[in-house]
């Protein structure tokens, strides 16, 4: 432990997203021996009661009504972005510009340009940017990963993920943050299929081309609330606004190894709390995952002795499996939270050893490529190169 | 029983269609109490040895080698196909204007053109008509059905299916005839998809557009004799042949009611034997179903009490549910076989009362409509209007 | 086929268990190419307008309104007892001695002391005899008999087993013959324990020793009908009868091999219609089964790679697991009914071979002896052990 | 927050419980708002170096070597105890005896004897007190007790339970202290099975009587380390030891409201990490849980809708289940180490309102009793009555 150094953070945003980085940069040290250990340094936040009462319940030691205050402390070597949208792009630069390195909420940025102007800001200052894709540091996932990149899928022919919630569907559920395009960019798809995509670059690698639909459901809401942690808001007004982001949207993709991907996230799914689900079929076996039951694979291998071959169920809790020796024995399972924890552990090992951490904003930008490919898909009716948004 | 009429059915083709088809008919007095009950009069096959044996073992009264001849004979009521699709066109046509009763596999012809004269024939006849799209024939697909037409899922948002197989991966699965385009007019597509349609069009509704990608994996296979039950078989040579059909589809599509929908069909998906799959969600609930635990329903009610909410498991077996009732007590499952004999009640209820049963050849005529639609798509790269396909 | 024999059957009882019977006989030559092939000769039955309806609906050639005419009759070459229990033994004992093949439904008989003269009476004459414990023959279980016979579990440590339902919770729910003692012998004991005990005499082998306990959670019922296939039955009188056989029966058991044995079958378990669940806990390997999906096995082995350990779920549909190459493709299931038509091919092939069936009258007497144990264990508050009955 | 109030917490031990019971103390205040809040004073540990280390680690402010320190110190309010089972009662009645209030892990004592005497130090000296049946603060459990406190189950007929692991089964794996009668009072029965009698106590009531049985499979093994939080260890010499505890254990049981238990605990069943599972079948309902899958509560009720009878799946995630609106939103799922956090919630609300919080000693002593009841009808092969026991 002697030998361990200390990274000062500094969190901009306080609510949900706040919440899951806060508890995980109190945990990395308790349940993992990295070399650099956070410290929860201060928090930012405009309302100054709101950010105070935060900063004592999470457990940091100052708090900022600024976040242009926090990035000037000179005590402070890491800024973590977990506010809406629209602002990542201001905050993440200035950040940059400072020498602090960034964790920055998904998705990056509002548009593919604004992610590339961060991209671009991080590199120039030689600083470790993460983006905060968090469900690829759930145990599974992390050992699907690694049963692809050992080949024991062989070549991949499909992939195919849905990210499916159901809280929207009441029409007098409130015109929140978002669901307003310029401070979200766009809705469901920019929030779920932002994960969905990162899951597919990750473990099935670049996307070639797209073609999409979109759709929104309810158009008009009245004025409300944010939603709490439990996701319930409240209309505060009987005056109605236009919703201009989706309530849902699919996609079909080709990716650049000749596999073919089929994506589909809504918020107007019953009975689907967080239906994060994904399988990967290739020449040697599958893969299947689902958020909800997230600590489990399942694993099919076609050389699996014939009569004998099936998916197992794979508590992935054990040693063999990543970060989960961590924790606790096997099947006691872990949770949400620690999707977040396994994120901060990469983030501090990338200080640590000055390696860019995976996902990054390089990650950041690639993903929006796709977003912003299907959307033009969905205004053109036609296919979509990823490389013809990518290099506009 | 006294009150029965019985009619006499001649059955074109004798391989794995044909044993559904003549262990279905054995079974619908066993099980049911129709008015009017099938007799298993002749069945048709060009090589003798092979009719014969398959009449004796499968208990049909005669056979013929030429199914012209079946056409002919004054004893047969009904003609039921279930030979390769690029010969149903002909054969339902003679049948339909020699005013015999036509059951006939799916998909309904090679062509949209095709079904279109099958389906003009038939009516011009006044004869009963159906195409076997025997999933829908499921006691929980039915009762899927009864609870979309009591309301009780709401407006429909979206609907995704998804029938995945994994039996043709082996690059040296010979060239079967499923694989020849003259032959089978489609690959997966046409097989399988054909199947998603019909449970999409029976669930939601008409198809209003689609866009949609194929693929071939392997291009280049042996050639080989037919596959057996087990979807075995075995190259007879080894000059090699171009499979012209696709392995994979998939496509995305709008409902005329507005619903959205996604689809997948694979014989590249490892571990999935017959993954034929649906999801419903509608504003007050969901269904989702598996053939391969086809017995079971999962159903999600909205308006259950808050903390009770789930989908429940139901096992389709209780008089409540369509067609289960004659079978055996709640929980003792029946199987594939059974989608056939509820089939065959239908058509023999639609003799009886004179009424078109369901599906119909206009079924099949719509099903081929949203498949050219979705090949027209592959072509051009955009969306296609299945209205624009269906009226050409 | 033109090498097979015809064995003639003549039945007797043809409710639940006589439409399953019929059904399976039926099916033994459409599905199979076994030596010796049924013919459905007759049934017998005291009601003449019931049994002759049956005859006819099920596909009997003829019928008798005295059992002990179907015995006399030459042209009977089998007896196949579907009757209630209390006439099991009469009705075996004089086909026995007529040299009839005899085919019996479970429990064998009332008592361990009548089942003991019935197997001698078939001893005697020579004649093949089976039992129908017709859950051995559901092809998932057929395979797990394979693999532990093959060792692939190694040394047994435990087996629990339950077989659970829900049909009688209702005190309204008459009482039908199933509940008293007198026609029935026991209860849900007999009725579904000695499915269970079958299960494990197969799987793991002998019991050793047991101690149990009994409960009748409704000792008055009001006099009534039968039941139907839908396990509905309704009162026919206010008057009120009592319940003198088991609701719930449970038994902990040791087996000659070392290993434990956990058994407990009730009719008041709601939400379990047909809860026949067991599984095996062995040195290499586990196994779980349940007949509400039961052409699914799921299997464990402890010597699969570290990381990628888990139960797989098996769906025995294929040519690898016993009978099953028969039916349909892959994942394509079958049902309740496959069971009694893989029994019967076990039939046929003994009596082809003159080899005795598994399991047969011997089964019988040990099952019911385990039964016996179970039920003086009651009495007595202490173990018994099997051999202490069986030689009484 | 200003009227919180803090009690200081000291930990005797610090091994995979002082793990759980640590990161459980941190985290009440970051999800919940007690009244109390703990604070992480100081723990014992009779190694130096491995209890300061752990001290840093976890977080706690000070360290003792001698636990007996810990109690003197004025600076301490509630003594947690998380040490092997042989020193729970001098400890704990050492800490009562000096006014601090207890937390103490299961099984409570070694014996029966051993644990009325905890309790009655407890109460003499008017403690707030509490053993650690963690499984119980599961919000799927807690919804479940709600359930049935609701008569939502009506009359309960039936419980049984299950907790079955493996990590034992390499003849190997040595003997740690778990295996050792005079350290731990019993084997697999006392801590497993001590967890399966409290679900059982709390979700059915109290035990009437039971009959059981025990068996050790390998009963010489090589003298080892303890094990690690993966539940590794390995021999550090050839000698070998007698394992004089149960590997397996087995009973049946009558409850006090009459309903019927089985219950089964073993570390020879391969593939279950940690078969914690329990099911309860009521006249209204029923109810299965399973700890691998701990979010999940599956839940069925006659009254539901003829054809849409079911078990529900339920994901305890929602404000309505106990204990989850702390955390995340519906289906973001929470894991082991969060029931113990919710335990000591319960603690610190019991020591706020000085109200005893459930389970405390009294439940100690009840489950010490069943779990000495089975093990005495072990020895005398006969029921034994938990009254008998409990006053003898």
């Amino acid at each position: 432990m002697g030998k361990t150094k200390k990274v000062r953070v500094g969190m901009v945003g306080y609510k949900f997203m706040g919440k899951a980085h806060s508890h995980a940069l109190r945990d990395v040290p308790f349940y993992f021996d990295t070399e650099v250990v956070p410290v929860l340094q201060a928090i930012a936040g405009r309302d100054e009661p709101g950010v105070k009462a935060a900063a004592e319940k999470m457990g940091w030691a100052s708090y900022e009504t600024d976040w242009r205050r926090l990035i000037e402390r000179e005590d402070i070597d890491v800024i973590d972005i977990v506010t809406p949208n629209n602002t990542h792009a201001e905050i993440a630069i200035a950040a940059a510009e400072a020498g602090k390195h960034v964790i920055c909420e998904k998705p990056l940025a509002l548009t593919l340009e604004d992610s590339k102007r961060m991209l671009t800001a991080a590199e120039k200052s030689g600083i470790i940017h993460m983006v905060c894709h968090n469900y690829r540091f759930a145990p599974a996932v992390q050992f699907a990963k690694k049963l692809v990149e050992e080949g024991r899928l062989g070549k991949i022919f499909h992939f195919r993920a849905t990210f499916l919630q159901d809280w929207l569907m009441d029409p007098n559920f409130p015109l929140i943050w978002r669901l307003r395009k310029e401070v979200s960019g766009s809705g469901t798809h920019g929030d779920l299929g932002a994960h969905s995509i990162d899951l597919a670059r990750f473990l099935v690698g670049e996307f070639s081309e797209v073609v999409g639909m979109m759709e929104t459901f309810v158009k008009q809401r009245p004025l409300g609330t944010e939603m709490d942690i439990n996701l319930r808001s409240r209309a505060v007004s009987s005056e109605m606004g236009t919703v201009d982001v989706d309530d849902a949207s699919a996609f079909l993709a080709r990716f650049e190894n000749g596999a073919l991907g089929v994506f589909e996230v809504s918020r107007f799914c019953r009975g689907n709390r967080a239906g994060n689900r994904f399988e990967i079929n290739g020449e040697k076996g599958s893969i299947r995952w689902d958020m909800e039951n997230m600590n489990n694979l399942q694993v099919y291998f076609a050389d699996d002795e014939p009569g004998l071959q099936g998916f197992r169920t794979i508590n992935c809790t054990e040693v063999e499996h990543p970060f989960a020796g961590a924790y606790w024995p096997p099947a006691h399972i872990i949770g949400y939270e620690h999707t977040f924890i396994n994120l901060m552990v990469e983030m501090m090992n990338g200080i640590a050893k000055g390696r860019s951490p995976q996902p990054n904003f390089e990650d950041g930008v690639r993903n929006q490529a796709v977003l912003e490919a299907v959307e033009k898909s969905v205004q053109t009716g036609t296919w979509i190169k990823i490389a013809d948004v990518l290099n506009k």
